[in-house]
């Protein structure tokens, strides 16, 4: 679908009925607007929409709909699955003008917003009120509320959080047909039938467009104590995982890293490891501790029962902040010392000990020579799979094994019942392996729903799966 | 539907391929099978099955749907919204044979267990590893997992751990058809695609069977602090609230009821208060406190910033049990010194005050001789209403009343935002009134849903809505 193809009529309904800025074909900005964060599909949309209201956002999709005009719903464009990537000649909806945040209700422990708000600068709009949305990652600065909800994402706080359709009280989406439908309004509580925010959450804009948000909001957190832990293998992280689950601390995250991953970031970065001698894996633990002198108890009981071989403690923020940069410098050190290939699974935590040995064994027996940097949540089963390009390789010659690498990995993965995509959604990058985490009856229902909310397949379509 | 209308073939098919235990058409047993805590509707079951295995129930699911039999799935039978009352000649599909439930994964913190595993059972089950499940309520002794998930059941510790659906990681559905989903495993994190557990959680058994689950654990709690505050009406209740929220505690519960429902507490249980003075209202708090010291000086100032007006904090366990008993005999305490009609209705938090202020205007207005008895969970926004029967009044002149009451009841909570069914669902009872909570755009998309899922209507027919 090129430019002309945008049907005269649908063309001169939009001049008569909007705003003059409401739409662009200026090409910058199709591009512009057309592309997320991934890089593997060309940005080809047809123009671009920029709604400020939720009846402007009706009265396009009715339009869209009548004129049969497919559409890509669009937030921050910080995805890295290509969902929010118009390819193939779509109309592109920006809801980057609908950023209004409503007045923070503090006795409810609410705040409506509108899609396009910011998710951190919901969290800088909450904060005086010693509230926060706790829904929190790297790409919070440029991120919407609305992109997260239609991603359900995750990031670092999850263990202790849960993922962000647990702070989603109320939502505000517009069908493909243009209908508004009110869902669930402030309330904690509704059993009244099927609860139709859950099928939103996270269907990457492929059932409506989110225009609005009631978030529920939780107290700030207390003080934060960060550790950082050497331990000699995945097998050590999850013994001591069991281990901090149980003792005086209430945790906020449960990051690790091997020590490859920790080798780039001293290179890329040159910060300096806190601990003399090399170790197989770290562990960053961040966690609120209300009793001190139990803590300290737990901490030199991991030394003695041998679930550490070394460890430290953040004395004040600027060294808590100092070993939190180990940890977030690694996507980043590795796309600036070599070329990764990304994977983002998650396996049941029961399950993580297994595969990580099954796959190391599979890429030592096929692939010897690639270096493998392994890093995530592991306390939410959830790890980054990063393949490094070997030195000497041509980058054509690398690409041509991933794929088929990727196949065998997402079999491991189904093997130990996970997912081929814990927090990145499936988009259009990762859509031909959908069936190694969903049954082929799962994929029948998925499709059956599509089908029936969005018949004419007008909302992203194309993304997760076709019809 | 008569017994005499099951198909022949269909009876055959059942005396062919299952164990001769398997069916049962036995009056007594039609009539304690056919019904749930309700006493609305006369319970009258074709037949009760008693599978003992997923693959016992997708074969009889595959049965019914040849056959055209319509199924209502059953588990503990202790709804409260007639949402399992078989009042149509069902066949009722019993999970209670299937209660198996498998080791609990310390390291993940997990359980599978058999959707007819008895809630209290699992908390037992998980306990000596000190983790539990943490949905609890007064049924908590018959009531079965899969009727929690299908109904996504509250209760008094939502506001520390949500409702059911957050503490549900994976689900076994047959579907009307007789096909076997395994929705998710054992995962924390799984974006691929629409999350189709949350279809099922809530759904009243309308969209499929619920036959096994991997439940989610959490570690169980410390030490609980229980007070009971003195406060002049429901303003002060907020208010008191909105205080506890930024104090040094961990809330598990706030609960809050009137002093008319301590009245018929203290004339039926022989309770004693433990206020000399009687007060408006009254507020159940029940907190982990690390930091005692903290905590007494918040109490102190509570009573210098006029937050209370009397308080008190459980000296022990046996102290802490006398205060809940006074919470948790109410519902028990009207029931026996009267008629109550009941009511689970939710609010926005924020709409609370100005809600009870109408409903209260109300009452005197049109029903002034009616005695008003309000409690619950008020910390989620949830009140149970409870009309008490005049005392010289006709039973069927109460009941004459109180339908055109419900909807001038719910018409308020519609303009309030709320919802007329918080934790209860709708079931058979509460159906005519569901367009006070939901949209017509709404009730088009659940019926739209629930015919791609069950177009022969066959799952629980006519609970929630009609196709």
């Amino acid at each position: 679908m090129s430019t002309a193809a945008l049907p005269d009529a649908f063309l001169r309904a939009l001049s008569d009925g909007f705003p003059a800025d409401f739409l662009t074909r200026e090409p910058g900005e199709l591009a512009e607007y057309g592309r997320d964060w991934t890089k593997v599909h060309t940005p080809a949309p047809t123009a671009v929409a920029f709604p400020r209201t939720t009846d402007e956002v009706a009265r396009l999709m009715a339009l869209c709909h009548a004129h049969r005009v497919a559409v890509v719903p669009s937030g921050g464009r910080t995805g890295l699955a290509a969902g929010a990537v118009a390819a193939r000649g779509e109309l592109v909806l920006s809801l980057q003008r609908m950023n209004h945040m409503g007045p923070v209700d503090v006795l409810g422990g609410t705040v409506r917003v509108q899609a396009g708000a910011v998710t951190e600068a919901v969290h800088q709009h909450c904060a005086p009120y010693g509230l926060t949305w706790p829904v929190d990652f790297a790409s919070k600065g440029s991120s919407h509320v609305g992109g997260n909800i239609a991603t359900n994402a995750g990031g670092v706080k999850v263990i202790r959080y849960g993922l962000t359709r647990q702070w989603v009280l109320g939502l505000q989406v517009v069908t493909a047909r243009g209908e508004v439908l009110e869902l669930n309004g402030a309330l904690e509580k509704n059993n009244t039938g099927m609860d139709l925010r859950q099928l939103f959450i996270g269907s990457e804009g492929t059932l409506g467009v989110i225009t609005e948000a009631t978030l529920k909001l939780t107290r700030l957190p207390g003080k934060q104590e960060v550790f950082l832990f050497a331990v000699p293998d995945v097998a050590a992280v999850l013994k001591l995982f069991r281990d901090a689950r149980q003792a005086p601390l209430s945790i906020s995250a449960y990051e690790f890293f091997t020590d490859k991953c920790l080798a780039r970031v001293q290179r890329h970065r040159k910060l300096r490891s806190p601990f003399e001698a090399p170790s197989g894996c770290y562990v960053l633990l961040e966690a609120e501790a209300a009793d001190a002198a139990a803590v300290e108890g737990w901490l030199g009981s991991l030394f003695e029962r041998g679930l550490v071989t070394d460890g430290t403690q953040a004395q004040g923020v600027s060294q808590a902040t100092e070993l939190w940069a180990l940890r977030e410098s690694i996507s980043e050190s590795l796309s600036a010392t070599g070329m990764p290939h990304k994977n983002d699974i998650a396996l049941p935590i029961a399950a993580l000990e297994a595969f990580c040995g099954e796959l190391d064994a599979f890429f030592q027996a096929r692939y010897p020579d690639w270096e493998i940097c392994l890093f995530g949540h592991i306390g939410d089963g959830n790890l980054h799979v990063n393949v490094m390009k070997p030195e000497g390789m041509d980058k054509a010659e690398f690409l041509a094994h991933t794929k088929p690498a990727d196949h065998d990995i997402f079999a491991l993965v189904r093997k130990h019942g996970g997912s081929i995509s814990a927090e990145h959604g499936i988009g259009l990058l990762k859509k031909d392996y959908l069936s190694y985490t969903r049954t082929p009856a799962e994929l029948e229902l998925l499709r059956a729903i599509k089908r029936t909310m969005d018949p004419e397949n007008l909302l992203n379509p194309g993304k997760i799966l076709d019809p």
